[in-house]
């Protein structure tokens, strides 16, 4: 669902060499030097075992026709990865849950003033690519979970339509009140930008990729290269997804055949306002119709017009109806019994949905993780047998909002909480540079992969390749790989955020760029020209997730550490006092500057730019009880290091001590949940309520911060200092048994 | 001719309030109280002359016809500014140069392959602009000395043609050699890009306007708004300006009748590649033809193609034929006779020539000057006479490179050289906030002018309405008007740089940006529309020139000090030690990298970019001789400041004194000038030799670290040093005069 980072901007250069000082207790964290040597075997057998041809083929058959949620292809895709998994030995089992699915009855999108255009809406064939002529069975593009609606009025652009640029809006007295607004996509996930839009009220939102963001202006564009043509657009989920995913008739609780469903009018994650994606083909007539001021500069695409933000003189209509029907999600789930602890589960997933073919978007991380378990299998028959349970789950209905891993997590949740080590997702991969995420507890655990695998074009370490990226752009060079914090856009969500379950999410990207995500351009023809050719990287994918499966699946004690995670909070906390003193001086100097009338000194009267208004000030806050919580996490990472610092084998009282670690993400999370978002239950990492995907950490203070909520941010600092002692009382328990 | 800098950016705030530190020693600089009151009646009545009609009139009527050099109507608007001067009653002089002048026989550009295209090289004519109809009488768009030419290559972009875009080629292995380039205007002065194209091998160039820069993604273009269309063509000089100006025919010495002149194949400053300017119109169908790598995100414009760098296969044929004819440049010189001090000249100046009718470029500064003329001559009528004599100059053929004004001073150099106290430079001036550059000897005269004379539509002092841009852009507050370096662009350079008279150059901007320059479209209407409707901010700029030009005229003791001087060559000096320290770091660092192989392994196989090659290593150089100078001239200036400050009428010796200071800018030059341009005599400002307009200050030791010659960085350090050595010893003659 998400779009993989894949632009890596290399700047110039200031550091000097690439060093990694990392100092490693056992060649394989967690394992006895003598069962790190047979780990690590087993892991170059199963090496080995790996094909690309099986990825190639896999792919080839599962984008051969659209299966988007609730399509018959779909549910082919689905027999064929349940007949895949049973054929390599795993006990396999189909969940279905019927989950709301709008699907588009009619859409309209006209200007009705000054000039008469309608929007043509369609993604035509293009020579080459057979399954870009398959338009009778794929979704055409739309937003899922937009309401109907049928509305008429001024159009405004709005760039981004992200909070800075309805500030932008203010200063000229622009308001959205009663119009319509067009906004380009990418600045945020595409759900922010209806919500924004009628959080100001707006009463319909168009939204268009700018040749800028992804179409020529970036490259070639398709089938002449992988970027965004005039015709491209960007399907999408809108639903309120900082407030939560999944079904939005069963807020919180699985999708069962017998759960309780609201009405559709009842259900709080749809829009408020009709949303609709288009073409620049489309836009571009639009944009070119407006007047009003000139956009700023940043606003400006690579269209070849000027960029007006109106209101008006264009007027649009916009009508939009929905099949509000419930179609059925299908999740797989392939499991391989723990020969020691059946009862401690491994859970690796990647969604199978997809908006159309879905090529890079989901299927190219589904076949990494069907050649992993059948590398898995291969090795069962060998006489292989992990310690833990393995399990293999492809999500249905990723798409429209997370919703198959959902509806399970929320139907499993009380035994998922019980029994859950981890969850390694995945979903689009290409080929080019390492990108991670995820739970700090495991980032000293997931270095060590990533100095074992190989970049499969230059002869180094994946870590070696990624760390380059630093030292070219002159930045510090990495001491160990650093996970980013995850925020939301795929099937980690549910069992992250709202479970406290320890995640990864891992791909590759940076040499794979292009402008197909969730078009009808994302097939396997252009995957096999422009993403990954010879599935070199979907191969190298499998060997760092399926490590990271394996050696938690392996494991003598559970490889979690904490000196890395109290190092990391440590600076989201250092993030946020300076983000309250940034603010703080910032609203002192420009209230001041305001009075002082300088604004009109330099205003040029033929623009009409008002002076913006002042802003209540930022009181100093008392952080102190999120200092002295981070003391104490400090004080017991650093106890517990030493605890393990003579190797796995002097650790006491092991499999108390693991049943301890397996629920330390789990400490991390409060019943409660974040403000107004109660399905939020982890206070260190969260999806933006105002940027979607990306994360905010510590969410609960630093939103509270962003948004002027002085209250609540003192609240919320007393809850994430209990949040954060108890983890460290739990860390202390551990050291008391491990000694 | 250089295009006034309009585009002031406003960023965010952290500077707090407006506050003038600046302590005045007398109300007005160089007068004694008494003096000082007089002066400043004078002023306010010199105001209340100033009629904006006149401004309006005068454009009008000067701007009717094209004027550029040698056409029929240039000589109507020489003899109508003399008419007018000598109806003021100014001795008036019209001195006239045969200099050459080539202009177009033939133009072709075509493209061969892939496909044939036919540039059209026409700007038509546009509604609502009837002068936009006078295409007969107009010189069309061509790059004025360029040579003769007859190739056909391929084509290869190379963004602005800058030293620093020939690297990004180098590192992609893209070579020139024997190939055409298509470079986009900015980015540096125009004739830098053949230059820069022919040192690399090219073997043509052609350089079109890309609308980013100047076009529609600026505003909306003509006649709609005052942007350029896509017809717009840029006319322009690409001698070697940046080696000398001028008659190419008479290097250093004025063209007079009986002046021996060069063959025209013994000019050196000649182009030495056919070069051509076209419109995007024209540049679009040849980009969308070029293949090869994708340029960098910097280097592209706002075409609606994915811009690549070539070469081929888009192939073009440029052929170029000129008329190397000699051609009249009139200059009209307007003198009012000093009272006191005859023999101490003050010039103002300003051209007249222009590309096609001028309004902006040079019409719009002319008027003003005039304007000015006629206030004086007012005066002159109620009793007025200025202690020393004034000039009034109407520069001819200064489009083609400022040659009016160079053979005029060349030819007088050596009178000029003993009687000229300052220059006084105006062109193309619009609406918004006051920007000047000049010697800073005379910083703090002109900064309380800045403070005297009113924006006129804001209510306060043009003075605070610039500063008001540094408080909103978040920098420090000025405590002063500051004076930017000057570099060249127009008629100041030859007064400045080869002569060593302090000079100022100045004119409005930010409020009236457009894409007019040099092309057809300059026309009063546009002027009259988008630029500064009711000429208030040419009667703005008469009050701020003319109060320069009487107060120095009346000045008891000419205003120069050598506080603001001492403390901005220390500055610049601080800059020149950094850029060392910086391209040493930097070039150790690079050197590093490129050796550990660090940039293979973040390079793209699909993009074929080479890693950099290694540089030299910078050593460290020997400041000192300069610092030792400084310390003696901070302390002589500071000699200075002590000597005057009990005021202009306990100062002994007055009339030495003045001789003194009137020649103390002469005493930065050196008359062996700049290495490889010894037409530039001056050592603290210089036009860049790879800038060409953009100023380089402390040149000498500057360029020589920049073009790594390290054994020239000594050599000019010891003149650098000696020059400062002798300016000091020259203020302690005069202290020891005024004690």
């Amino acid at each position: 669902m998400k779009q993989f980072q894949s632009t890596l901007i290399l700047v110039c250069i200031f550091c000097i060499s690439i060093t990694t000082t990392f100092a490693q207790s056992s060649p394989v964290m967690g394992f006895t030097e003598e069962a790190a040597k047979k780990q690590l075997a087993l892991e170059a057998n199963y090496d080995k075992l790996l094909k690309s041809n099986n990825l190639d083929d896999w792919m080839k058959y599962m984008t051969a026709r659209p299966h988007h949620v609730g399509s018959k292809y779909d549910k082919k895709v689905v027999d064929f990865i349940a007949k895949k998994f049973k054929q390599w030995g795993y006990d396999v089992k189909i969940e279905k849950f019927d989950v709301l699915f709008p699907t588009p009855k009619l859409r309209l999108l006209e200007m009705t003033a000054p000039t008469k255009y309608k929007a043509s809406l369609i993604e035509p064939p293009v020579e080459g690519d057979d399954s870009s002529t398959q338009i009778e069975e794929a979704l055409p593009g739309y937003n899922c979970f937009s309401i109907d609606g049928d509305v008429t009025a001024d159009l405004v652009f709005v760039n981004y339509g992200i909070p800075a640029d309805y500030e932008e809006l203010e200063k000229r007295g622009i308001s959205v009140e009663g119009k319509i607004v067009i906004a380009k996509y990418a600045g945020s996930w595409r759900g922010i930008k209806p919500k924004l839009a009628a959080e100001k009220g707006a009463i319909g939102c168009i939204i268009y990729s700018d040749p800028k963001d992804d179409g020529y202006y970036q490259g070639e564009v398709y089938p002449d290269g992988p970027y965004k043509n005039e015709y491209g657009v960007q399907r999408g989920a809108v639903m309120d997804l900082p407030y939560s995913p999944g079904d939005p008739l069963t807020p919180g609780y699985g999708s069962t055949d017998d759960a309780k469903r609201l009405k559709i009018e009842e259900a709080t994650s749809l829009t408020k306002i009709p949303v609709l994606p288009i073409s620049y083909h489309d836009a571009l007539p639009l944009l070119k119709a407006l007047k009003g001021p000139v956009a700023p500069s940043n606003w400006r695409g690579a269209l070849p017009i000027t960029y007006h933000i109106g209101p008006g003189p264009a007027k649009v209509h916009l009508k939009l109806e929905f099949n509000w029907d419930l179609k059925p999600a299908y999740d797989v789930i392939a499991t391989l019994k723990g020969s020691t602890h059946p009862d401690e589960w491994v859970i690796r997933g990647n969604h199978h949905d997809a908006w159309v073919h879905g090529a890079n978007d989901p299927i190219s991380g589904l076949v990494a993780m069907m050649e992993e378990a059948r590398a898995v299998s291969e090795l069962v028959k060998k006489g292989f047998q992990p310690k833990r349970t393995m399990m293999f789950c492809a999500w249905g209905a990723e798409e429209p909002g997370l919703i198959g891993s959902t509806e399970w997590v929320e139907t499993h949740a009380e035994e998922l909480r019980k029994k859950v080590v981890a969850y390694i997702n995945t979903d689009g991969t290409g080929a080019g540079f390492l990108g991670a995420g995820g739970s700090h507890t495991l980032e000293k655990f997931f270095d060590q992969i990533t100095h074992k695998v190989q970049d499969p074009q230059k002869g180094v370490s994946v870590f070696e390749r990624r760390n380059a990226v630093e030292v070219v752009s002159g930045r510090k060079p990495w001491s160990h790989y650093k996970l980013s914090a995850l925020g939301s856009g795929s099937d980690y969500s549910p069992f992250f955020q709202h479970l406290g379950i320890a995640s990864f999410n891992m791909g590759f990207g940076g040499e794979s760029s292009g402008g197909e995500y969730h078009t009808m351009y994302d097939s396997y023809k252009l995957y096999k020209r422009f993403k990954d050719p010879t599935f070199q990287y979907g191969i190298t994918l499998a060997k760092v997730a399926g490590r990271t499966s394996l050696r938690l699946a392996n494991a003598e004690v559970l490889p979690f550490e904490f000196n890395h995670f109290s190092k990391i909070v440590n600076g989201y906390l250092n993030q946020v006092t300076k983000l309250a003193d940034k603010l703080r001086q910032e609203t002192k100097t420009e209230n001041r500057l305001i009075n002082s009338g300088v604004y009109d000194l330099v205003a040029n009267p033929k623009e009409n730019i008002a002076a913006p208004k002042t802003k209540t000030e930022i009181p100093y806050f008392n952080f102190a009880p999120i200092e002295n919580a981070l003391n104490e996490l400090k004080q017991q990472a650093s106890a517990f290091a030493k605890a393990s610092k003579n190797g796995v084998q002097n650790i006491q009282n092991k499999t108390a001590v693991n049943q301890l670690l397996k629920d330390m993400e789990r400490s991390l999370t409060r019943a409660h949940g974040l403000p107004r978002r109660s399905w939020y239950k982890h206070h260190i990492y969260a999806p933006g309520f105002y940027t979607g995907y990306g994360v905010k950490t510590l969410p609960g203070v630093r939103e509270a911060i962003e948004q002027r909520n002085f209250k609540e941010v003192e609240e919320q600092v007393d809850i994430l200092a209990s949040v954060l002692k108890d983890f460290s009382a739990k860390i202390e328990k551990a050291v008391s048994l491990m000694n």
